[in-house]
């Protein structure tokens, strides 16, 4: 099975800022983790801070991917774009976020992603990429 | 562990009602399932079609049981008093919802209890109880 | 022909409270009107001020009779729940008013249930009840 | 009785638009079902597509029959002045509809006319005419 | 004098619940202060969490009762029934309630209840009970 | 100095209907007052319940009078149509209403003539024309 | 007859500032070409910048003069005060505006004062003053 | 190929009314212009100020024409009758405005016919009407 | 114990105008009736129909009185500015209204002051003024 | 005539996304009809995903070429930057849209780059773009 | 070079009231700083609580000062008085606050001033003054 | 002292685009100017149309630099990426405009920046960069 993992704007930034927000291990040490554990996934990973990159990366996963792990960020508010870009792939992608993006700003509370997106995970920590891992995994079995 | 499931108003169709939306199998045959594999929990059930059943629910298993998954159903988007319940009991909420909220009507984009839920799992059929559940297995690990 | 008539919140006060927008007689007594007046058909009666009772109410009707009156009062304007109740059954629904809910309170002019009625009479007094019976009569003879 | 029915814009393509929404019988065919099986009841007829025709014819009959029956059509949500000229004649006017206003746009969700009708019949195909005739035959005998 | 105070949702929890919100003493056994405090007024106490309960509570004591104590909880900002109850009964209704709603969330700012209360009391912690007895005392001695 | 006074809709009932809100005296008889008193002005006058009709006397009157008095009845809160021929045309237009419409419902509230007349008196009774007069009077005398 | 005319904020600038929006001269001035004009009205002149003043001063000359003419300048748009003591009086206020409101920025196209206004004259310069005198004097002859 | 291109209201003062924005060649001279041009279209033109008046020209040519060109002028933003009309009849309908809409008042940028038009043609100037044309021929070659 | 009462704009009207609505005895003579009630309390009383003379008021009485009762009349609902003076002095204030403000116009239904009041008693008549005092009482023994 | 086409984010995807809604031949491949049929004219083609390329893009051929046909996909929604780009450069801009966006999602209806536009072509498939080509030409001629 | 500094409602209170978010030097002590910094500079200060009074004294040093440093407080976010005020004089005025209103309520993220505004400086405590000071300093230089 | 200047979109075309907006010189010329005059500080300076590629910069200037000055242009209105970026950094940022933002349209009165930045300067054409440095340099003297 091959999963994308596509992370938007800031999240570079992970495990460094706002730590009581967001944790304090890096991304790319939680990938590890992930590729430990779940040894029948292959993963591919790409972080952008750019809306256009994270498009075309999702044109370039989504005809030959098996499923998409997608938290797009601050974009997930704002970007029609990436929405349409989703609509337009055949691979499913599951929209992930660390935080309960509810309980927090007015503006994060819409979702220009969600309505196009197979599933939605929110407020897990760094294990909502790993639930999202498990609902591709589970989705596999049935 | 012990978990509580609480459904909401209408839940008692699954299986019955609309089930190009919601499936064809009933809550009951897939908490066989529930319990079957996932040994390790105490799984308790329940339904109600009255809100303010389903806030005594919370109240009874909220100071004891170490998780409950809820899917309020329509009161998810109208209830403020589940909502409070939320924040009034000890044990950690999980709102799970069977099908994809915010590709439905604009009055299921609004949840009450979104901003007092430890997390969020939508869109994934019956497997949103499923993904809760291994959320609360994970959280268990670490 | 089996009808199931079901009435909301404090519509067991009619004839008794503001009788001036209501009128003065009963329900109980309209409705031996009813069945006096239309002996080719069956009438079952249900109230409730509980929106969940209502709820499961139209679960017990709504795959054995062949139709629904409902006055769900306060409950029109804010309950989700007895919306999806009634896009899960069924036998079709007809929503009546007593009063003309659109000379009143704007709160009133939003009902949650029209979307999902087969059709809506408002206005006409307790005649509006009656006007639901004919529209089923009607309907069986076309 | 004298019963006026006042059809508005687009309604003269009744039979011929939209056969799906509307049904395919013209409203010539209907009336003649109605002057058949109302005989107690004197009707006339009016169709226009013009807003301010409909004002006049209004104010013709407003003051010289026992009721009149208006479908409004587009003009529901947008004239202000037939509201007027409702609130300006003495012959109760009830509001009918076809189709289901409720479950179609959003701006046909707002009717200018409800507030001054004497009643609202909405969803019932033609039959909401035929129901909107028997409520002034219920009324006159109580 | 009779005096009636009902509470709503969640108010049950009173002193377990959010104690740096509401206090740390049970309703019960502030009660037990207020009848030992107004021996001249005969208080009858009601809780429940569903809403349709508190419809059929207002009816039972809003015709023999001098007055009623209303604490709606949540039910305040979404419950239309309860407001028309309140219009139904013939004894006045004082609203109450424990914090300042208006410094708290923004749903908690509209009440469906003031319209139709006699007078609304906000913010004095328990003492807001008291308040609407000695309201009720006054009133008995212009 | 040539005047067009133009009233659109429902206006031609004035004197016979809700004369509690405008009077009861028709207009044609108050146009001969106005004749009688202001013997300088050659005065001219259209009705119409068609928004259209209103819009072509416009474009009639609006390149040789010296001035227009317009009271669009209910068009002024619906009629973009009827503000572009004002805006076409060269003559001054005075909006004018007989009642206070800040007094009634809220959609009479908002004008589209408003914007584009020369100015607007609201609210005299029949001697909203009689003002309006005397402004153009007002105005050549300066 | 005794009216008063009463100028809000910034009008004391009436002749200096945004003469092209106001004209050049000065309201002392115009307020002598009154005076000269209409002898058989008494008429007291007062301007403030303070809103709670021009509430004193209705007060004042609300219970004995025969009438008032005010300009509340730009309270007109945010004054309930002023609109508050507009209704408390006896005496019948005239709304008056220099400029057309509707015509400049939305802010200004809602005014409190309006509902409690007997009529409202807006758009006709100083004109707009003088207007409202002849309103005064028509009203005092019929 | 037959089409009809239907004017709205003011749009007979083209070449007169404001040319700064409209251009000064009248509606006319434009339409020898079109038919010297495209020698293989049989054109018909209609201009009405009434709105009802281009429904009732909308179903007469609806039905025979290979396609319709249509300015509704001001009843772009507030006419439901006319895009119902348009939705009624089988003939393509193409929405063409001459000034860039988009860049005038707000009310402007609301349009009810754009759903139901099958193109949509904004700000050429008289060309506007020539690219619609354009389209119909560039259709019918593919 | 201290206690200043704050009154805004037209409240120096009391018992004189709309006495169906306010009552009509003056508020100074219900002073009296509180200065011979509560011996205990010292009160000190201040009127005004300026909002800047209540925020220095709010000032002077703010760091050494026990409490404060403000009734803000019309500025309740838009002085940011007294908000702001409560929010910045150290004694409590009780908001009161003699009317209910939420069966009243839904301008009335906004307070800026009720975020930053200690309590809210609304409805009572001039009797809120009493419960406020006795609000204070309470707190003092406790 | 040098003419640039510029392409937003997804349209690469042309031919083969959603082919239902946008045709299944590529870009590529209607470039070279556009080249072959239009001689006389010079084409540049770009195409970003990314909304500041395509700002920086407008920057390059807005101040050389003879006009743009711009589709900027999901960026027409949002992008104030796009908008401000076309203000600040010299060639005319002719938006165009492939499908009709006012029959979709109403997040389409509110495009940030009409206001900026020479003109604005809608919902005519592929031939858009043909149609701004010839809106080119036949300005040319004039 | 003559600079004048108003400050509005409860700014008197600066160093005395939530010193946390205003700091806790008085605005008198500050004025001395900035005397003795900008020697070339001849400083007038004026300090109100009443919007009128402000509005007075901008007529006073508008037409003879070089500059104005306004801090509104309040009256920033409803004062349509203070903003016609800005736009009848002829000195620039510089608005600042000392806080960042823009993290603050909603509220107080509307200004009424800042259009009519020469410039706007937000959010560097007293700071904001002195930064007002040098923007009039280094436009004199330029 | 460090500090970064950066620049959004459009804002390379300073001193050729719009010049009667934003001023006819380059911003390199203007950075010149600031060097000369500031040698205290190390300035540097990036621009981008880019929205992610600001982020990118921000995060590396943003750990070591003293200060940020960031004029965002265009997605000052609609970014919450490059917000959260400045949130997520340690270097205080200052959001600087050229032109008077809230006169001008209604889309640039919001932003996203303010909230998370120390401090706003609006409007004083380029010297509001100077104006910042500024900031930066008093606050380091304090």
């Amino acid at each position: 099975m091959k999963l994308a993992i596509l992370n938007g704007p800031n999240l570079n930034l992970l495990g460094k800022r706002e730590t009581e927000l967001y944790g304090n291990i890096s991304f790319e040490r939680y990938l590890s983790y992930l590729t430990d554990t779940y040894k029948s996934v292959s993963f591919s990973f790409f972080q952008s801070n750019i809306e256009g990159e994270l498009i075309t990366k999702l044109h370039e996963v989504g005809f030959s991917y098996d499923g998409i792990i997608l938290n797009a960020g601050a974009y997930t508010h704002t970007s029609i774009g990436i929405s349409d870009a989703i609509k337009s792939i055949h691979a499913p992608v599951i929209e992930v976020h660390i935080t309960n993006t509810f309980s927090r700003e007015s503006f994060r509370h819409q979702s220009y992603i969600s309505p196009n997106a197979k599933g939605v995970i929110i407020g897990f920590g760094l294990q909502s990429y790993e639930l999202a891992v498990q609902s591709f995994l589970l989705h596999q079995n049935n």
